[in-house]
């Protein structure tokens, strides 16, 4: 089977063979409504919410198809009649988004039943999550509410959808612009959570489904679907708990033999196995089976969102590379012995620098205020190119500004040591930082523009593959100062870390994936070292 | 030997004995000088800095004696004369900041010990650090030259003293309220990144000395004052390597006992060694031996400047408790998922709330969207006092209101759940937790001191040892929307965390300290569970 870079020529899935063996995915449609009505909607506190969720979002992002909102009280919302039942709606409905109460949704189910819904997404929660046997009978009559009436249920106990290229949003302040992260997630607050780090860092989605429950569509059906969508390129999943082990399995083949698949499984600890059933009615498995499985697949297990974030950082940005050998360029003694220890623990090398490239570095980077050794510690090598963009800058915006010097090929001191950095043998990867609070001078977003914007521009600059990390923003005004500068590297693209630990772990998964899938690696130039196993968890 | 709680009676080290058995330790003097001369200052870009740091933050803070200004130009800044060297001084000069090139600095050393300084700070760097024969060379004359002078000599390639009761500042926005932490650091970079971070955390500092290439004071010099000092009731220390191993184990051993000591070991990879050794010239020892040393002598050893501080939280915010059983409160049910393998996998257990308590709980916390088996998913459970706060609060500030209101008792459900919680027989500690990203809708400063807010209250009124996590902050709207709670939280003195991996891991090493120093827990009520061997590394 044909496999590429996540970041070049992934196969587009469509070729690919799912499940249903037919052109479109049996799931396809629940991306592609004509009508969406929400039910339960008010202005009423502390229900607000909803109305921002469901409705709010549709009509900013400019949804195509039509809204129609119910609530049995009637009256209208931002110009919408509120009709009393979804059975009053003056037109076909293909998906509803139900906000009631457990205990009213049967029959609400039922109504959509009627008219002919196909897809329902139970935003309440109150079912079998909460272990109680009555609810636990209620999630059911869904199910078969449902069946009766060919419809398929999202949730209960979820978000729901977020299609950017069909204008279907969420929260009103995700970003829109369609990227090729598909991601499945069984709880609704990670979504969001997801969603809004990834954007920060330069991601965007295909389509996200939180999907709660998972009384009908579950995590099989949607790794099965984001295998084969052409408009995913990576799947992330956030995973409580499996439904049916074997066929969880069998899909998770196939869509990691598709594209790379990223697993952040919820409740891996004993009490978090018994949290993870509180919170979806997970039947989860121990950890070691899902442990085994995982590696089986071949799929990258991460342990908490933001590391997910930074393996999808990897994944999507950072030039496949062979070997473990790194250079780490920065700013701070300090700082430069911490990024070693960081990168060291993840199993990379910090070669020694080539004693050719060491004495042409010393031509503009002093000695007595760096490191020259790899790490290197540009102390003031950078220094006048800092003052340049500065002074030339004036008043402007520094991001703006910034770009414009990316365009125009950069600074001067940085073109000359990535030109150095290409001349030394075996170097696999370039590790650029910058920790914001190392600075003994509080840095405003302005003057953040020459160190670090310098750092960004030099890491942007070079031809290797490569990574940016900003860090140390520890105290507020330091992430203040550090908002333009971390913008512009996922604004050019870069693969932008905020921290050396989560940079240093996702680039060693990233090598570990890239030595396991070889077609990656294919068309690199000879290898440095070969991966060691990691010394981390 | 007595010992008690960092936060409560720990040993006023005065009554300690020190290595000269004096009243006064032998480094006491180097605090309080009656004069500080600062040499090489310039109002030349880049070195503008140097005035920022050395002149405009003893200016701004006060420093109560005499400041001179050493430049062979002449001239004057900010009102002050420019002397042309430390020679046309005319007054007794305790303490010289030398911020001249390298190859300059024998010379002015001689000329403070020929006016009887007392105190040398040298700032350059580009001596022993280097690796070059001449300019090991170069450092061994400074020693020289301060031995014929009596001198003591802090660095070279440091950031030197800050001393806040003396009003010996460092960087103009470093917090100078004194506190109980004296901080020995051999770089600079982490002496900002440590205080700002620490500060934005509550947490306060008695001293910090930043001793680079320690070719006089060393690290043992420095641990040694701060055992003793009357003003350090807890001891950080960030170290690259030891001079004189035998003393420093005996040194530690001896501030061990008398007060908690956190040491950050810089350069424990075997890359990070050789980076040390560029850095700062240290001579360091392989990681296992300074493993087992530190474990021998009783410290706590951390990993990163994030770490240390959230260890110094723990120490000095989270009431000492003798088991490992845990009740993770808070919003959301992903997040909860995560609070708990967290928490787990640091060795805490959340044990099953009691029935009759769960019972209770049910009264206020609406089951359909809440969890109530520990972890306690407040859903809804707190909207009506939030919703209450932000009504009243109007558009008063919002940490000023709320600190009214935790003045005026809390909020009521809050109240009602800690009564609850205090009938829990067994419960160790109680972990409150708020996801600012985990919100559907984007929260803004104001509306955060609803949910998040309330939070804060709750675990502000809480009796029962306990920690405040609030995370996910994941783009910066949602971290500018968290700055006035997190602000709250700081100063109402509660244990403040921004993640549940730093809290659970700083919260077990602190449990793990506790048990080793079992005066820590005299008083304490009778065990829960007892700690067992950590998971974590």
């Amino acid at each position: 089977m044909k496999r590429g870079p996540a970041n070049a020529t992934l196969m587009t899935a469509t070729d690919m063979p799912n499940e249903s063996h037919g052109a479109t995915h049996p799931l396809e449609y629940i991306f592609h409504p004509r009508s969406i009505a929400i039910v339960g909607i008010s202005a009423d506190l502390p229900k607000l919410w909803i109305k921002r969720l469901y409705l709010e979002s549709l009509i900013k992002n400019k949804y195509p198809g039509q809204i129609y909102l119910v609530n049995p009280k009637g009256g209208e919302m931002d110009g919408l009649p509120m009709y009393r039942s979804v059975k009053d709606i003056p037109g076909p409905v293909d998906h509803v988004v139900i906000c009631v109460p457990a205990a009213h949704t049967p029959k609400i189910m039922e109504e959509c039943r009627d008219i002919g819904v196909k897809v329902v997404h139970v935003f309440s929660s109150g079912y079998a999550e909460t272990g109680e046997p009555d609810r636990i009978e209620l999630q059911n009559r869904l199910v078969a509410v449902a069946k009766q009436g060919n419809m398929r249920i999202i949730g209960p106990n979820c978000l729901g959808l977020f299609y950017p290229k069909g204008r279907i949003g969420l929260s009103a302040d995700l970003c829109m612009e369609p990227g090729p992260i598909g991601f499945l997630c069984q709880s609704g607050g990670n979504v969001t959570f997801m969603a809004r780090h990834a954007a920060s860092r330069g991601l965007r989605f295909s389509k996200i489904v939180s999907y709660g429950n998972a009384c009908d569509i579950d995590e099989s059906d949607l790794l099965d679907y984001f295998a084969s969508d052409a408009e995913t390129k990576v799947i992330a999943a956030y995973i409580e708990g499996a439904h049916d082990g074997a066929r969880l399995v069998k899909v998770l083949k196939r869509a990691a033999a598709a594209k790379p698949v990223v697993v952040f499984k919820g409740g891996f600890s004993p009490d978090g196995l018994r949290a993870a059933a509180s919170h979806t009615g997970s039947l989860a498995g121990s950890d070691t089976v899902w442990d085994g499985l995982l590696k089986q697949v071949g799929a990258i297990r991460v342990y908490s969102v933001e590391e997910m974030v930074d393996v999808l950082v990897a994944l999507l940005r950072v030039r496949p590379f062979r070997g473990l050998n790194v250079c780490a360029i920065g700013h701070g003694g300090g700082a430069s012995v911490m990024a070693t220890d960081e990168l060291s623990r993840a199993g990379f090398r910090l070669i020694p620098i080539p004693e050719g490239i060491r004495e042409s570095l010393k031509e503009f980077v002093d000695l007595a205020n760096s490191m020259l050794r790899n790490p290197i510690d540009l102390g003031t090598g950078f220094v006048p190119d800092a003052m340049e963009i500065v002074a030339k800058m004036g008043s402007r915006p520094p991001g703006e500004y910034l770009r414009e010097v990316a365009a125009a090929g950069g600074m001067p001191r940085a073109r000359r040591l990535n030109a150095l950095l290409k001349q030394w043998p075996g170097l696999d990867l370039v590790v650029y930082h910058h920790g914001f609070d190392i600075s003994p001078v509080p840095l405003e977003r302005a003057r953040a523009a020459g160190g670090p914007g310098s750092i960004v521009l030099a890491a942007y600059d070079c031809e290797l593959p490569k990574a940016v990390v900003l860090h140390s923003m520890g105290d507020n005004n330091s992430f203040e100062a550090s908002i333009d500068v971390r913008q512009l590297a996922a604004d050019l693209g870069l693969p932008l870390f905020l921290s050396m630990r989560g940079a240093a772990a996702a680039l060693r998964k990233l090598a570990d994936y890239n030595m396991a899938y070889p077609e990656r690696l294919a068309g690199l130039a000879e290898p440095g070292t070969e991966p060691q196993p990691s010394h981390r968890a």
